[in-house]
């Protein structure tokens, strides 16, 4: 089962991706919404990101073969973070499956994709422990922290290398009941399999992050925590198609455009 | 004049203040709501954050004598950001007037005050320049960007230290009108003045931080930018009030507990 949210005149509703069709729900999946009688044809729904979240966590570095990268690229030691210590992005940044990543006209690159698993928080939750944590996600969607590396070694902080308008495509939906530490993430640009990893192989898990997060953070329903990435990560340019594809979950797909 | 949002039955109002009494609105300061008839005393209202920002940008690092303080205590160069480079804060650690700060059983502290100019976005805005940038401010309100000292030299971000649960008080209330570059930020500590700097001396003004922002980053109304603190931060502990007065908004108080 896939939930989504879809354009519905100027607002949005929340539907239950069925095969080639989408069935339009009462409220929505943080309420108790249940499905109801009418149907569309999911290529004729203009599908948005399936939340707006409160605050938009993202676990950053987590996965070694890519902080060896990151150290190489971007500078820094390479060591694993000594603790699942969360971060941020913002929320302007969020764009839908389908469309376009827009890069600066000023951005000197590369701009790279970082495809990643993401975590809907359905409830309010504070203080979770190991056994209970997952209990308050909500499912799983796809993540892709588009990020700009001469803004990202020379800036203060992520605020434009990762957050500038665009760069955080999610989507295209959101899938319930999966285990987050046996996923594989794969990415393609123009269809060529760019890279491939398993959330297995994160430093610190999702469970780490809740329960770490919530002894200082309480989450809300709508949050989303975005988990990282693993290895390299490919180059995008003006023209460009990216996917990222969860099997399990779907593709995330979007293209890319110069400013 | 100011306009506050007060808890009315499960949900919130927004109100004009006009001396000791509020006059409810239809609507919200954002979409062109107007004072209606209803009046109560201002001292039987539950003050609430003015707004949920989308997004809760912070300055952070800027004012001169606050990077030298920095510098010694935290560690860095002091050297000033060579741009005005924006940050974040998450919405979870928003904390209304008169509402407790709580510091975490396990923090070393010291925890510390920031007291903050804060200006808040009243509608869409992309590529402003330095000649219409504040048409999109709204007004201005006070921000405590409380911190804990030990966990923000230790973590690799900000997570905890500036964004666990009650540490970003924002309010009372919000004042359109007034020249952001040409108040004054009073911090008391159970009364006793314990910092006062003026936003003159800011490294970057509003304006800059708009104009910058903006080249990459669409703003949203109810969207907030805390423009950092000069000097020096008063420690905090169980059983203080903390006042952050900015002359021409009002007085932002807030008791402190241990959790």
């Amino acid at each position: 089962m896939h939930w989504c949210r879809f354009r519905d005149g100027d607002g949005a509703t929340y539907g239950v991706v069925e095969g080639d069709t989408v069935r339009a729900m009462s409220g929505s999946p943080f309420d108790g919404g249940e499905p109801g009688d009418e149907t569309r044809p999911l290529a004729g729904v203009k599908l948005l990101i399936p939340c707006v979240p409160p605050t938009f966590y993202a676990a950053g570095a987590n996965y070694r073969a890519h902080l060896a990268w990151a150290a190489q690229a971007l500078g820094g030691s390479g060591a694993a973070p000594p603790r699942a210590d969360i971060g941020y992005r913002a929320v302007n940044s969020l764009n839908a499956h389908d469309e376009a990543i827009v890069i600066p006209r000023d951005a000197t690159g590369p701009v790279q994709v970082e495809g990643e698993l993401a975590a809907v928080i359905g409830r309010t939750a504070k203080g979770l422990t190991r056994e209970n944590a997952l209990d308050c996600v909500l499912g799983y969607t796809i993540g892709n922290d588009v990020s700009e590396r001469t803004w990202q070694r020379g800036d203060r902080t992520l605020w434009r290398a990762k957050n500038t308008d665009t760069f955080n495509p999610m989507g295209p939906w959101v899938t319930p009941g999966l285990d987050p530490e046996a996923l594989t993430v794969i990415t393609r640009i123009n269809g060529d399999e760019a890279s491939r990893y398993s959330t297995g192989d994160a430093i610190y898990s999702l469970v780490d992050f809740l329960v770490e997060t919530t002894k200082y953070v309480t989450l809300y329903a709508g949050d989303v925590m975005w988990l990282g990435c693993d290895g390299a990560t490919p180059d995008i340019v003006s023209g460009d198609v990216v996917e990222i594809e969860i099997p399990g979950i779907g593709t995330l797909r979007n293209p890319v455009e110069g400013e």
